[in-house]
């Protein structure tokens, strides 16, 4: 087999074959086919795309590339959850222990952020003493135990992928659905998981601009999952504002305690309870999706699905009192934005809102930096609020940096309008 | 200037200024740019191709990566020819002093050959004594009193091109048009002459297989350098068949002074004499075409051209005794391939003709082998030709190596039928 004939087959229109893709995965990972090669290829992958099966073998050649977690220890269905990110989505800090609470497995490994703000792994450590490092022997004995366990990443898993995600991000090959698709998928697959819900999001303030790129992404990854026996649903949520409506670390933790005590807003319960009940039948637990949904509200609002917060948080080292009061989680130091004018909420710049919370501190723009766990973006309208000038549309939860900056960039964000606007949240299911 | 972005914008489909194009190619060749951010973007320019304006900056952008000649201490028109490469392709041999005799100013620097026989510079180093290497200096002071210099490169002519070409053929990035016509005319364009004939092979034995390909590869070319200031013309000829007979480095040198002496196949002859009517013109030496031609059929009848290449052997230190006996070119040893059965030749395959010649010793696999300047094939019959079972259809001038593989392939190349084709030679001419 040779590299230069591979290129060419790509280019030239025709499937490759598994044993072609895992060639070529093997040997890139290996160094012994150089960047300049695979680049090409990749490029040629822009014009000609990958088909189902293509996308499938090079996700599982990816994910055969570094570690893999067994979790056949762990009885049951275990379960996972990916968002293909957006901003102020807390929804795995309150879906774990709402859906642990009524006894399905959640083993998660999840990573640090890299933009706006933090990853769920961030957003954790903002609880002080809570331990993100866990062997994964004690992983596996935690969920035995309590249901559930939420950890940073450990051992190198796919690291073809982040090979090839550092070259296409230099080689504008970064926009091609199949290699998005398979990027994400190799570590899923690597993480052990019976049944997964992808989260896409759609809209401004999300990787996938439109409807129909983002629906052919969820397919195709949930194509990828099923062809290697996972139980796979999709759903496409709009990020067309902000998730809740708090953004930043320790604010975001803050949400999920107030969301997973059931007074959670109404956008983020919604998307949660939509998971979660993928997920309850998914695990064998429910047959009926809208029975599904009643008994996760009911577990936010009586109280269970909190205590299984708490019992995570104790499990890995967390201080359960700090969290009674929760208000040390926000800096003290605080700034409002106040609206210019009378109106509706028309839209809120996700994005500009998450480059905001990066500027306050929330977010890294290089993996080095360190985040604040205090800063961020408190959202009092969304949109199709009424507002009148001189209401506070925001507040500001500051350390020093960023303040004006990120003023000026809310106030760019939200578009206030005479017409009231009401979006649909959940746009398809992709089963 | 971000190269991602010019990726970016090439993969889009926009045109590239040339300043950009400048940008890229200074610093590629600098090492500023990495491999693999420049194979993204061949393989980019593969599938959106470049326009004429583009193609002419990559072309001057590649010519001043390295050194120039400047010929404008020669008085008068500098005309160069370049063919895309054919099999038992000799026409410089015999083009630069048929010029030369009727005083043009031929001025060539010509590159060694790699593929099936040698460039016209191993054919010339057939010759004993001949000098293939001269000065600047001394190139031009012999062009100024004998109207002709034929050397090897020297310099360090368009290392963008080298450095480009070499990742083009590992990357399956060298099938592109423009990138092709760039890389022919940077070298040209280096070369410092005012007028040049491109002679473009079109057939299975030349790099173009289809002449609407050719025709493209040809329009560019023309276009690149006329948008460079120089005048163009680009002729389309047939490599169905090798051209002329003979085949190998002391073969050919055999088979021009033939034809230098008036007694040339009139394939080569034809080629020739058009091209050479084109440069006449082009000198401003002769106005009419058809007349342009019959004072080089002249030259070729009556000695004069003969007289020059004896004087171009001479300043370049050749041994024109040597000349006189030129049965001493070819190796004594000799085989022959017999037909073996009657009809006409209705293909011969350039190509695999090419190849044979290689295998005998008369061409380079790697750029460091060595040639053999007396083994090659000579061809007795060509295509129209009635043949008889027992004919000997070409004798082969050997040493050691590869006379069977030779044998083998020449059977297999030629083609016997039952009609008579007549293939026409000149297919088109470019202005």
């Amino acid at each position: 087999m040779h590299i230069v004939d591979l290129i060419a087959k790509k280019r030239d229109g025709f499937e490759l074959t598994q044993k072609e893709i895992k060639y070529l995965i093997e040997n890139y990972t290996k160094g012994l086919i150089p960047d300049y090669q695979m680049s090409a290829f990749l490029m040629a992958t822009y014009f000609q795309k990958m088909n189902d099966e293509e996308a499938t073998y090079l996700a599982l050649a990816m994910r055969d590339s570094g570690d893999t977690i067994d979790l056949s220890s762990i009885p049951g269905v275990k379960v996972d959850k990916h968002s293909t990110g957006g901003v102020g989505d807390k929804v795995t800090l309150i879906l774990g222990p709402l859906l642990a609470s009524l006894g399905v497995k959640f083993a998660k490994m999840s990573g640090r952020g890299l933009g706006h703000t933090g990853g769920t792994i961030d957003k954790l450590e903002s609880i002080p003493g809570y331990q993100v490092e866990l062997s994964v022997e004690n992983f596996i004995k935690q969920v035995n135990q309590i249901g559930i366990a939420i950890v940073g990443q450990s051992g190198d898993v796919a690291p073809a992928d982040k090979k090839l995600y550092a070259l296409r991000d230099v080689t504008a090959t970064v926009d091609v659905i199949p290699l998005i698709a398979s990027s994400i998928m190799s570590k899923k697959l690597a993480s052990g998981a019976d049944a997964i819900v992808l989260d896409v999001k759609v809209g401004h303030g999300a990787f996938m601009k439109t409807e129909e790129e983002a629906v052919k992404l969820a397919e195709l990854m949930v194509s990828i999952g099923r062809l290697a026996g996972k139980k796979m649903t999709a759903i496409l949520t709009g990020m067309d504002e902000p998730l809740g409506h708090k953004i930043g670390n320790g604010l975001e933790v803050y949400e999920a305690i107030e969301t997973l005590l059931g007074r959670g807003p109404e956008d983020l319960v919604h998307v949660t309870v939509e998971i979660g009940a993928h997920l309850l039948i998914d695990s064998g637990l429910e047959k009926d999706f809208e029975q599904a949904k009643k008994r996760l509200h009911e577990a936010l609002n009586n109280g269970k699905a909190y205590q299984k917060f708490l019992e995570l948080v104790t499990a890995q080292g967390g201080d359960v009192k700090a969290l009674e009061k929760k208000e040390t989680l926000l800096s003290p130091h605080t700034v409002e934005v106040i609206c210019e004018q009378d109106g509706y909420v028309t839209d809120i710049n996700a994005l500009d809102i998450g480059k905001a919370a990066m500027r306050l501190g929330a977010g890294r723009e290089k993996k080095e930096d360190d985040v604040l766990f205090d800063v961020g973006i408190d959202l009092h309208k969304k949109i199709g609020h009424a507002v009148k000038k001189g209401d506070v549309l925001a507040t500001l939860y500051v350390q020093k940096q960023g303040i004006d900056e990120a003023k000026q960039l809310i106030l760019h964000a939200i578009s206030i309008g005479s017409v009231k606007k009401d979006l649909p949240l959940i746009r398809k299911t992709i089963k």
